[in-house]
């Protein structure tokens, strides 16, 4: 019955996520960055990054475009946004109990007294999730991606 | 790749192991409570929270005993037990994200400034998880599943 390690755990795709996300706000505005280059910097398989980048494409928090001066670009929101939107953007709410989705009363909780437990932990996690920003994440220890190449090629 | 409410949650098989912990530690001391009835009040299916149960007892947080005046009672360390250790008596330990696996320093902790917002989240949830005590839990609106019935056979 005991599955360590497993449950109540981020996906591997939301995990690498946020990894893909701190790394391209680390990188200049305007600079697009290539799909190889991002694998590597978040040891990441480049076949599964690439439907985490679409993925978080469609939730508007990055750009993508193709061709010769095409690759990955943060957006805006993607900027502004928390890890918990991100992570939301890839798995859906977090829930550490089923209990708790939202819209669908749990017919144990007036008489369950784990349930406010569970909102207390979840509101606990959440906070801390919500106010760990991906723009001031970036700004700790994150090297742009290009800039040690281009100071290279300028030497 | 949205999956929603699957991952970061609690097992189905923890949840029923918290709701039957609360329900034994209501019950009278030397009380021993049948499976029918544990899986009536905690809205459980029998045959799946009889696993339930053998976990809990191979972890020493119940005591099971077979025959005529056999059933479930909650152990002493059971009775001293928080939602954190139910949890993790049956699903091991938990960890928000692989990052955390005690004793297996994850190789990019040094550079990712992910890391220690994991830390934070995973750390205030437990405190929450860690602080609820099965007991405590216990004198909150649980009836003991056989009080009412005794009273109405005295009556």
């Amino acid at each position: 019955m005991k599955r360590p390690n497993s449950s109540m755990q981020l996906t591997r795709a939301a995990d690498y996520a946020v990894r893909v996300m701190v790394q391209l706000a680390a990188s200049p505005k305007e600079q697009r960055v290539l799909l190889p280059d991002l694998a590597a910097v978040t040891d990441a398989p480049e076949s599964f990054l690439s439907k985490v980048l679409q993925a978080l494409s469609h939730e508007g928090l990055i750009d993508s475009k193709r061709g010769h001066s095409g690759g990955f670009q943060i957006s805006n929101r993607g900027r502004r946004a928390s890890m918990r939107e991100v992570i939301e953007a890839i798995d859906g709410p977090i829930m550490l109990n089923s209990c708790l989705i939202s819209g669908k009363a749990c017919p144990r909780s007036s008489k369950c007294p784990a349930h406010p437990v569970w909102e207390r932990a979840q509101m606990a996690m959440l906070n801390v999730l919500s106010q760990a920003l991906i723009s001031e994440l970036a700004l700790q220890h994150v090297q742009p991606l290009y800039s040690l190449q281009a100071i290279g090629s300028a030497s």
